[in-house]
């Protein structure tokens, strides 16, 4: 029957034909598409090859930013670095087709690193041309910043020419983030994280548009930093060695906000606050019975508005860190003077909790913090928390809706899809981990500030944070900076584009596990990274 | 009955006392003791502090060297950067304890990174005094490069005093290595390792003063390397971009010589080759059976001369590797044209591997290299190898005491202690792995030019790399510098001093492993980096 087996034939060809395609998608020709992570708000690009001139300039004519502190300068500067990745550029620059510089035109002459701050950019490369300029427009320093990274992306080093090319020549693209709140939080109480390595955490966040670090500072583990109003809290640390002076601290805002990253710290009150009594026993319900922090003594409260008053000399984004999640109230119905304060003060253990999460939260907003909670504190008492709380998400999906629903803003750190410690998340739950979930109105949906992948220190380390960040935590920096509607509807088409990120990350450095897998994965065995 | 019971506490009190003694044995008070590794030949000191000034300099007063190249002034600033690891270094220099600078006296002008060059020094600090210089004594540039990392590691930043801190002076320290061969082979062929991933290796190899980076560049899965005599060889890379050019590798070997570190290029011929063929089919028996390399043709041979004339230009060092391990000749024996050529020249298969191996050795010596090859070759056909050939062992244990005792020199990498691959292989394996065993004559001991560990890469990329060599490498440095008499007896004894030094390459930002547990294992939980 030769029409059966025709039609048999042409079904084999058909899926071959589709497996093919498959792959192409799963892993791509290597120039081939637009492979930028996150993906762009909008673009468009033609088919040319231009060659970056060797001494390719920047150029800020017509520019209202004066980047007085060299700002702008350095990131220009890192971008060429990032795109030669060590190799040697040692080939003649053609006399077409040549890139001669970069026109970054910022609109604002500030460069404070406020929450909310214009993140968009444009980018536009030109076709070829006579001593071509790519240009950047940007409302702010920090949208340029970002457009470096995009522009980064367009380049690749040629290695038959020797030279930096930009393919896909002209270029338009015109960018900006869905959410304003792009986390990654490390933890320093578990493990210390010596400097370097955090500086490479917040070099790799820059790279994929994550803009904030939330530093979880301390924990019933540890206290590594100084506080200079209360000098015997860092008895704390693990050791001599394992801490960071105030001095360290402000190294590090600094060095994240000059790559578009703010620090937001992080005190965890009351509970996971044991490490605070080695050098002031007196915050313990007890000697016996360490945590949490003693909700009876005004001593309490003086020492977090000490930290508090020390961290805004420190840590300048808009926003403070509380904590307040799994507080065990038991030593404090099992210790007789804080049972007596209770008493006193006609509470129960509930209350007594609930007392000291707004307490704090006050003693922060004296200090010009907006306030930020686990969810715990709304679950319990979300009606009585100040109204600039943004209640953070941890222990499940759902909460976002409720949160919203109450007025309150929301970050979205759902522990089943975006905390980094549970090894057994591959990308593709990062990747699909939705925010918005359950929230339609445009007025809630703004009380999303965004979210934030978790990257708990109980086992990981200096050896262990980098793998085990990368690239997952990119697969949720696409969530929040791509609009919905540019998002991959199923993970396995942006399977290609991320294993090349990841690729990417390795060429500069970053130790980030291959894509096929769970959480840190080591490679399978032999074979192109672009392929595991 | 009271004797008895003081005769218990008394016992029970010892018990304590020597579990405290082993635990501060393992783990040891912080500034305790002298933490250098590797251990030097031999040290003293004494117990004072002194203080680094801020503007501490590098004077070469009555040294020979010019240093035209400022290989021995970037070490230094190299060196000043590591002792601050990205701390802020903001306190006061004291008035008194102060050190000012470092003289470094070279005696040779010369700095060739010649095989067996004199690597000895001789650093001393002086106690607290006005205006002190430490001082550095070397034959060559290579020496001082080590000495400085021994001053490095004597350097502490003092989180009090914000200023970087010197323990323990006066120092006097006289040193040299025990093995002029200390290396550590990297697999580029299983897995591409971008440019600043091998630069990470070099850094830290040269922390633990190894100094051979073997490079086994290419084998069956990828052909990464430029090679301008045949420039279809890299047709063999997994990608477009996973390759390196012959700039490249000369800015590696340029890069490792300047940290006094040499680099071994191999290509293992004729197994381990197939990747050769993609872009040179002829090399293959034919396109069905593709390794070993074609025995039969001429223009097998006029690759390996051409690849090795390309080498000349970029590997400086002494040796070429050229492997012969694993060669499996039923693709020759299967293949008409082989068994045509095989017959004609009276050889069988055996016969026909030992040819190869000879060839190749003579072509690689008409270059002026001497070889290097896996023990296969000397199993096989020891005595008829080329004198300069040096035996590289990894099957197992005892190769060495046979390749000595038959007048070749021996490299040994015995994979059952000395694969980094191996994961389950702890470091304390590696450290107790001796060179010399049963081999007892000096004329024969002299022969075992030293060791080397393999991070081979089949499941190692640029996301693993780090934590699956440090700290175990370490180990396997300590063995291959330090005197025999001054190693550790029973590696517990060195447990706190590798722990020390694995947080000290965590601080310079390297991502070595925990010391509990076998190879890159993540730690187990929470706790400090020097008891994990």
């Amino acid at each position: 029957m030769p029409l059966a087996v025709g039609s048999w034939a042409r079904e084999v060809l058909l899926c071959v034909g589709f497996l093919a395609w498959l792959f192409v998608l799963a892993f791509g020709g290597e120039h081939d598409g637009v492979n930028i992570w996150p993906m762009p708000k909008s673009e468009s690009h033609g088919s040319q090859t231009l060659f970056l001139s060797k001494d390719f300039v920047l150029s800020t004519r017509g520019s209202k930013y004066g980047d007085g502190s060299g700002l702008l300068k350095e990131a220009f500067d890192r971008m060429i670095d990032v795109v030669e990745v060590n190799h040697i550029v040692d080939g003649r620059t053609p006399t077409s087709s040549v890139l001669a510089g970069l026109n970054v035109v910022i609109l604002s002459p500030q460069d404070q690193l406020n929450f909310g701050i214009d993140e968009s950019y444009k980018l536009d490369v030109p076709a070829a041309g006579k001593h071509a300029y790519a240009r950047i427009e940007a409302q702010t320093v920090y949208g340029a910043l970002h457009a470096l990274q995009t522009f980064s992306q367009l380049c690749h080093f040629n290695i038959y020419k020797r030279i930096v090319e930009l393919q896909l020549a002209p270029w338009y693209i015109l960018d900006q983030p869905r959410f304003p709140y792009r986390g990654l939080l490390i933890d320093t109480s578990r493990h210390y994280l010596p400097l370097p390595i955090i500086k490479g955490v917040i070099d790799s966040m820059a790279y994929s548009k994550l803009n904030v670090l939330h530093w979880h500072i301390v924990d019933k583990q540890s206290f590594p930093l100084e506080i200079p109003s209360y000098p015997r809290l860092w008895a704390g640390a693990y050791s001599y060695s394992e801490r960071y002076t105030k001095a360290d601290a402000l190294e590090i805002v600094q060095y994240a906000e000059r790559r578009g990253v703010n620090v937001l710290a992080e005190i965890d009150v009351p509970g996971h606050a044991l490490s605070w009594g080695v050098g002031y026993p007196d915050l313990w319900p007890s000697a016996e019975c360490q945590e949490p922090l003693d909700v009876s003594k005004e001593f309490t409260f003086k020492v977090i508005d000490g930290i508090l008053s020390d961290f805004t000399k420190v840590f300048k984004f808009r926003f403070v860190h509380l904590g307040g999640d799994e507080v065990n109230t038991s030593c404090w119905t099992n210790t007789p003077h804080i049972i007596e304060w209770l008493n006193k003060h006609g509470m129960n253990e509930s209350q007594g909790y609930k007392y000291f999460v707004l307490r704090a939260q006050k003693i922060a907003l004296s200090h010009g913090y907006e306030v930020i909670n686990w969810e715990e504190t709304f679950n319990n008492f979300g009606s009585q928390l100040s109204p600039k709380t943004v209640v953070h998400n941890w222990l499940g999906g759902g909460v976002a809706q409720k949160v919203v629903a109450a007025g309150l803003r929301c970050i979205v750190s759902n522990q089943d899809k975006w905390y980094l410690d549970h090894l057994d998340v591959p990308w593709q739950k990062f990747y699909m981990n939705e925010p918005l979930t359950n929230i339609s109105t445009p007025e809630q949906q703004k009380l999303v500030i965004g979210g934030e992948v978790c990257m708990w220190g109980e086992s990981i380390d200096a050896s262990d944070i980098e793998q085990t960040i990368w690239p997952r935590a990119a697969a949720a920096a696409e969530r929040l900076w791509t609009p919905l509607d540019k998002l991959a509807k199923d993970p396995r088409q942006a399977t290609g584009r991320l294993a090349r990120f990841r690729c990417l990350l390795n060429q500069r450095g970053v130790a980030a596990a291959p894509v096929a897998g769970p959480g840190r994965t080591a490679p399978l065995g032999p074979g192109s990274c672009y392929k595991q």
